[in-house]
């Protein structure tokens, strides 16, 4: 048996990825760019055994067996990377002829999918690197991104660590539609991260159908095709000279075109709710009372909960603003709050009012009812996907799973 | 002492007005269409009083003396009727000098400005249509609704029953910018409304300051701007063919599209809140049970308030299923339902459960909070502005206000 273990990354995006040109391919209407946010907060973590004695290909996601015959876009990526493998041992007979064993695959995220937090990016990606690794392919990140973005488009930009963007290509068969490094974590390591889970009693649009949705019947996302461009090579630019007022103003008005599109969309489709347009405003006094000088950047995706891109040294403060307004309820209070990185001291109380200046205009929201807000965690822009040691696999030696659900 | 009481309607935009491209003269950046609801159940009621012996101009809102000189907008509608009468007493000696006499105006809406709907159309219809018959002018209601226009942009539509369209002109003084009737309100007697008054904590954006933020910061209003003129011709196609398919959904599209430009704004402007989304999931819903035919459509002002346009026959079921999934709170039952037209006759219950087919999918949102709407307003398309006999004025005899607050 051949095992091998890997994590991969969650990515917000910054510019967002909204519609499709090809559906099947998975190739998109615009370019996008996003962070990529540690693995020591959030990943998924996919283990996969090869074995010729194996009956067929299984698969287990959070402890639960699913028919990977159902799953397309999985689908996808196996005869892919399958493939790579075949072309290697037709050129070299004396490699184990891996692509014909069937394979075991576990894979799991280690945050809650009630948690609301996309687990597709990170969790295909997982699945393409450690296939990557498991067959030895000698090929780059940005090929086998391609392969990821089958899986689920913006997996493509979580093989990377940093800031990547995802190359819309111009190719009928998606050949350069791929995703491209920025630049790596290290280069901008002030930049931290504040995850808002934001409840939501509603299940949202599907972001697969409800994309299409927009492109199909909304008139202004015409234009916001035209406008995305000029923000792709302005993102860039900020992002090179760490310039966080361009980069926190573009993601900001993307954030909010993106969800213009949608409610644009007919029948219109919503993914903020009052607790998500609290925080936003939350975000734009505490920036006005800076004198308009951004310290904060929310960004939303296709669901109700925030992420605050601000730099270290103002992340206490924002995490202390959020507590304040958005406080736990009675019951989760103890897991409301993770901070790997210790910003809040012990001498701190999460509870404490935040010192903002005096322009800060206090009622600019109410404090909303506890629970509003169920989890923050501090992050921060870090590494591509990681190879784990065997002892850390998902998958017992007899290829079951450690654990079920 | 020459004295006259009006009232002038509200009206309620299908094709919304938002932006202009002069402040001064309220000249907007697009055509937009509205529909005139009754004044049986929402107006303004305006006297107005000519006296010499008056020391100056005085003006009474809601019961409350007003300083008229910090009143521009209303004292440019002063201006322009005082400088049309004075023609006439140039042009005939004989007439009363009433364009230099002082003015004693007492207005008052006969809906709470708690409820939050706009009070500032019917208001200023009033102000001019009760001006122009104090000074006998000859005008048009289109001359009319120029001067009107000054006062308050939307008030221009107020001057007609039935269905207006504000042409937005193209002359830099504004003189034809003006309102038109497409259609009386006899032309389509089975259109009805259900107003629904959203409570909302917050105040939202001004919808002066706002429009003027969306025309200098959304990328995407550039596009409405030539969307609009497209939908006029469709709005006024479908008004005059009766044909409620094309109006629910040029309404509703144009609802939708008024709220992304004001999301796509920076910083972003809301005024739909949750509740407000609650209702459009809903009517949606009811209109995909019935086959995606429409029998119902929302459409949102500058703030959480809908306006449900539907046929006289399926207005209970609409009124029904309103109550149903946003219920009255136990302190306001009393005053929750206003409905002059008896759609509900003695044995049905407001709180039955109203008798959807079964397509209808009753979990697509959740019953919500009593209270969240506060009043249903059950009105239809009805005529322009009334006069209304002596013994109705808000003014006594001396000239001072018959009630005050």
């Amino acid at each position: 048996m051949t095992s091998v273990t890997c994590t991969a990354p969650v990515n917000i995006a910054v510019i967002k990825y909204w519609g499709k040109r090809d559906t099947q391919l998975i190739l998109p209407t615009n370019d996008s760019l996003s962070v990529t946010l540690s693995q020591d907060i959030l990943h998924s973590k996919t283990s996969i055994s090869a074995n010729k004695e194996y009956a067929h290909d299984r698969l287990w996601l959070n402890g639960k067996e699913e028919d990977i015959t159902k799953n397309k876009r999985m689908h996808n990526c196996f005869r892919e990377t399958r493939a790579l493998r075949r072309r290697m041992e037709d050129e070299d007979s004396s490699l184990v002829p891996l692509s014909t064993y069937p394979l075991h695959v576990c894979s799991e995220n280690n945050f809650p999918t009630a948690a609301g937090l996309a687990s597709s990016a990170s969790g295909l990606a997982a699945l393409v690197f450690t296939l990557a690794k498991l067959f030895n392919l000698p090929n780059s990140m940005t090929d086998l991104s391609r392969i990821a973005r089958q899986g689920s488009g913006s997996a493509c930009r979580s093989l990377f660590g940093g800031f990547v963007a995802w190359e819309m290509g111009s190719e009928a068969d998606g050949s350069d539609s791929r995703a491209v490094q920025i630049a790596p974590d290290t280069h901008w390591p002030e930049l931290e991260a504040l995850v808002c889970v934001v409840s939501d009693a509603k299940k949202g649009t599907s972001s697969t159908s409800g994309m299409q949705q927009t492109i199909e019947s909304s008139p202004l996302m015409k234009e916001r095709l035209q406008i995305v461009p000029g923000r792709m090579e302005a993102m860039k630019k900020a992002i090179l000279n760490k310039d966080f007022q361009a980069f926190a103003e573009l993601t900001m008005r993307d954030s909010n075109q993106f969800h213009s599109v949608c409610l644009d969309t007919f029948p219109p489709i919503f993914y903020l709710n009052d607790t998500s347009r609290g925080i936003i405003q939350l975000i734009h006094e505490y920036n006005a009372a800076n004198g308009g000088v951004y310290k904060a950047a929310y960004t939303y995706d296709a669901g109700p909960n925030a992420v605050i891109y601000a730099s270290k040294e103002d992340m206490k403060e924002i995490i202390q603003l959020i507590a304040h307004y958005f406080p736990p309820s009675e019951e989760k209070k103890s897991t409301y709050f993770t901070d790997p990185y210790n910003v809040l001291q012990s001498k701190d109380s999460l509870g404490a009012r935040p010192a903002i200046n005096e322009q800060f205009n206090t009622s600019v929201i109410p404090v909303y009812p506890p629970g509003s807000v169920s989890r923050l965690l501090h992050t921060k822009v870090h590494d591509g996907p990681r190879v784990l040691s065997e002892n850390e696999s998902l998958l017992n030696a007899d290829g079951t799973p450690s654990r079920l659900a």
